[in-house]
């Protein structure tokens, strides 16, 4: 195997060893570094620019200030600690390693089924709390802290946060009632590592003087050096002196500590900005392999000090082996045609919450600086901003991940929708892939969470050229809301359109022949599923037809009418959960145009949390990678069987 | 007609008189009080404390900083105002009024379908963003302003904000960013009255020191006397000096201003707790009087010293005509069955969000201080706090509003159902009546927004005993999440229950029996219609079944198959959206049983916006009033003509 990392026997040499505290700290905190390195470039994703910022705290806090290493998880006595942002988990993941609580081959299995989800998720030994999504965990620490008082528990709960997440007004509100409330068993830390995503939190929307604010919200706050672990000692040792209200300690700290080229922004060669790039990604082989030597350096230097030898594995990066897929990304196709179209329409204004890269949306922000509010991370306040530009007649287009955008901004897309006017809302990252973000970012609810809307289009394309006719309808031609789902990775697949292919409302386009059954499915990655179970299955002589059905909310009667007449089967697959998807949509389309007589009706898609993994995996696990919709479609368990599993053994098809 | 206003031409001799500025704007204000008295009075309902406090602040902008009377509402340069809590929209209304936007018929149907809504609604002539829900307006005005800006449009955005909207965190989200935006034509203004509902902001979340609050969040901020015209004067004309930073004036205001015993709180006798009494709902006819008294007194005081003659109707009260309803509440119900509960089980937390009297609290609040959290206007705090008490092995109980509980906090909740705890999220004012605080309160979508997370049961009971049971399975025996959907209103019948009644999972009961169709309804509200439906029907000798179906996600298919076997019709009536309510998890249910064989399905729910007005004639608008019910289900146009009108005229019945 060539993923190796430094073993747990080797952090209890550091651990429990004698010599300088100060230089223990540092030196364990470096080894957790370096695994959390090769665990980031194993899965192939992953924080490491905060997990390195956050590690020193981390290290400090299990080691020297939480009873909970002594008395155990199940303790009610324990200190709690859990990070707010959650991005930082890789680097806590390899902590917990390093003291015994998850083994070697789980952190080795980051982002990977049955592994270590991409974000924090309470199944997971060690873990008090899921986040991934911002701002929510004062407030979960307020809920913790006053039950502990409550049931008369000892122990203080400490919640890490970034600084970014101080965008969200959760914070705020958390900061307010937690300091009325005088919760003063919770400790908040604040890593404040400068960044958020890839530019400073000064750039995108500047949270300071955090200092201040906080303290004018009651409470007690000490600014420190989050490297310093003396600084660290003599911060948490002056807070618990505070009585009546509750503890901030605002740690400054360097994303990507550890790592010198990490630690740095890069100037982009094409547009001349700076930028921050090691936020989430995998680093290349090259900087892998030259992060691992600053690493191994670094350690070795701190041991040598302490008179420890620390064995060190050898680490050599191999190919990475990725999804299989296009060269197509459908997002690049959706900031294409945003910047074509605002060419001529000075009405088009974007907007976006911190993800602008990962949006594709940089083109319009360096062609249109003047027509781009970057919001930070406020998506209730970009999504009513919003609502103030269309009422004044600009054509707002709205940008972050669908998982965020749809439910955390949801009562402020109604307020703004009861308005009658026109925003496009983008949900990116739609869908179950890729899944290695875990549930957190992973969309399975945003159709149901916009769909009964009264004057919403939700549209998921599934090329990139329906993409640019979707944009294209959203500005031009529709007199309503609407929600564009894009999928945020690259397209499986280019689905093939034909050529008499047509961009009408409620009209969705067959892609396949097949007279056994119909399946209508969305976007790439799931129209790339359906139509492999469509190649598998013509093998056995079973004519599958898919149908690509981008209108997710309006379905045109006589459409639906005529194409499902001859089949006794219909399918529905959704990249989202199976209900308030498309499937429901099209139930009721069916049923209105009494449609049933006889026909076995199905909705296929997700009835659970989506689970965190590849997205192979993952869709395997769901049952919704191609060979197992052919298995239930067709009923051929052999077809199953053929990959050697008995897949189906907790359910058989119907 | 009891009901009369000051007529426009006599606020004309005095906006137009040549005497001491401020006199005429003191006595222009108490004028408006006036009229909103008796239009608030008539209505029934609306919020007469915030619109007293904030008349002087409103018509001193009008009279005296905005452009818009001069210019009109469709110019571009104009100066916008609006409301962000909403609350006080009577007292702008009437404003409106005076100078001729709203005619006087309008002011007096006041939460009248046709009139004038609840909260402000943009289709309504000089309203310029719909509101009601908190928190929402600086982000909104932000937009404008910095459309304004981007258009190279004159004119400012002043937004009129409540104090206890300071506790939501998308205030805090929105002065961040304006401030790093340097949207410097915002100009926000606070009505703070320091009432929020029946407590004093300071007791239920304290926002202070505000004033150092906003300007650490980098606005400029005045607080001044909100009742003194001259500081007004000076306040709006400093900080138009100020460049390149967004601008707060706190004004400090008294709730119920102008009526003396509207400005105090009360002395509950029961319970010895003082509370504010006028924050919502329509004086008694002695309070009335009396109010309107002391207005006419203040009226003719000032004028005489202007030297006017103001003509004061006279106005005496009259019996208020009500909503045939029972004495039932079944907020009651469940606020009862809490407290019974919770003498045996102490992990029975409730957490409240300011709205703990019309949530049926306050008998759990006086029970059980020490397990009741009060944590404000702050719902997503509210919810993650929730998931950090259940993290702790607690039983979080959370009440808020539907719509604002299920949408605000929606990936909050999300967040907490991952984490597999129990919480029980209680929504309140579910559905369409009442229905004349307008479409920010009324909840038609909560069941899609909860409804697709994978552990949750959705349960809306039909009367006080099946709540009882209701929460006593909630709390005994469901092993996931909850939601429990309660109509705020008073029952409109009491729902009677069979002998037989059984509360078992995914099973309804039969209400009536009916050989010709089965509806399936839920709740007091709509269950009263299907029953009245079902009551007109029987004499023309059309039988239609009632099935009181209390859970919303959760359908057992053997009970389902065997109800509606032998229906041709099968009908499910929402009080909810069409989308995404039972009806859908219905039609899910009949596919699953292949039931579908020739038989009608109909889902009858909203499919637009809720009217505001009174409960009969909203649920006749929408064509869901029994009579409506009865003409749709038979296709008996004649039962519908009987009313005397062509109600059916632009949709004829199927």
């Amino acid at each position: 195997m060539p993923y190796k990392i430094i073993k747990k026997e080797e952090f209890d040499k550091v651990r429990y060893h004698e010599g300088d505290w100060e230089l223990r700290m540092r030196l364990y905190a470096e080894m957790c570094r370096y695994n959390t390195l090769v665990a980031v470039k194993k899965a192939g994703s992953g924080h490491l620019g905060s997990s390195f910022s956050s590690l020193d705290i981390v290290a400090y806090l299990y080691l020297n200030e939480l009873n909970v290493l002594n008395v155990g998880w199940e303790n009610d006595n324990r200190d709690i600690y859990f990070s707010s942002k959650g991005h930082d988990v890789p680097g806590l993941y390899s902590f917990l390693h390093s003291v015994g609580i998850l083994p070697e081959e789980k952190l080795l299995k980051l982002r990977r089924l049955n592994g270590l989800d991409g974000h924090p998720e309470v199944r997971i030994p060690g873990i008090e709390a899921s986040t991934g999504s911002l701002g929510m965990g004062i407030s979960k620490g307020k809920g913790m802290a006053w039950a502990k008082k409550y049931k008369k528990c000892g122990g203080n709960v400490y919640v890490l946060t970034g600084d970014g997440e101080f965008q969200e007004g959760q914070i705020w509100e958390s900061l307010q009632a937690a300091a009325h409330q005088r919760i003063d068993n919770l400790i908040a830390v604040m890593d404040h590592n400068k960044y958020q995503t890839d530019m400073l939190v000064s750039e995108v929307n500047n949270i300071e003087d955090v200092t201040e604010k906080v303290k004018a919200f009651g409470w007690h706050v000490i600014r420190i050096n989050g490297h310093d672990f003396k600084e660290l000692k003599r911060a948490f040792s002056e807070i618990k002196e505070v009585k009546d209200k509750p503890k901030m300690i605002i740690a400054d700290t360097i994303k990507g500590r550890g790592v010198s080229f990490m630690e740095k922004p890069v100037t982009e060669t094409v547009s001349g900005k700076t930028y921050y790039k090691w936020h989430s990604g995998a680093p290349d082989n090259d900087s892998y392999v030259k992060g691992l030597k600053e690493l191994s350096d670094s350690i070795r230097k701190l041991a040598a000090a302490l008179n420890i030898e620390i064995e060190i594995p050898e680490n050599t990066p191999e190919e990475k082996v990725s999804f299989k897929s296009s060269k197509e990304f459908v997002t690049d196709a959706f900031g294409d045609a945003l910047v074509e179209l605002a060419k001529n329409n000075p009405a088009i204004i974007v907007l976006d919450g911190d993800l602008s890269a990962d949006c594709k949306l940089r083109k319009f922000e360096y062609a249109y600086p003047e027509r781009f509010i970057e919001n930070g991370i406020a998506e209730q306040d970009m999504v009513s901003t919003a609502g103030g530009l269309a009422r004044m007649g600009l054509i707002p287009v709205v940008n972050s991940f669908a998982s965020f955008l749809a439910a955390r901004a949801n009562e402020q897309i109604y307020n703004n929708a009861g308005e009658k006017t026109k925003i496009i809302y983008v949900c990116h990252f739609a869908g179950i892939i890729p899944a290695g973000p875990g549930k957190s970012h992973q969309s399975i609810r945003d159709i149901a969470l916009l769909g009964n809307l009264p004057n919403i289009t939700i549209i998921q394309p599934c090329n990139a050229f329906e993409t640019k006719k979707a944009v294209e309808y959203c500005i031009n031609e529709a007199n309503e809301n609407c929600a564009l789902r894009l999928v945020i990775g690259p397209s499986p697949r280019n689905i093939e359109l034909p050529d008499n292919y047509q961009f009408r409302i409620g009209i969705g386009t067959e892609l396949t022949e097949g007279d056994d059954a119909v399946i209508f499915a969305y976007g790439p990655v799931m129209l790339h599923e359906a139509l492999t179970a469509s190649e598998i299955l013509k093998k056995s002589g079973f004519g599958l037809k898919v149908v690509n059905m981008p209108w997710l909310n309006k379905i045109d009667l006589d459409w639906i009418a005529a194409i499902t007449d001859k089949y006794k089967k219909i399918y529905v697959l959704e990249d989202h959960s199976a209900t308030g998807g498309l499937g429901d949509r099209i139930l009721d389309a069916l049923a209105a145009v009494h449609h049933f007589k006889g026909k076995l009706f199905e909705k296929i898609g997700l009835n659970d949390y989506p689970e965190c993994g590849a997205p192979e995996e993952v869709l395997k696990y769901h049952e919704l990678d191609g060979l197992s919709l052919a298995g239930r479609i067709s009923g051929y368990r052999n077809l199953v069987e053929k990959r050697g599993e008995n897949f189906y053994s907790s359910e058989a098809p119907q």
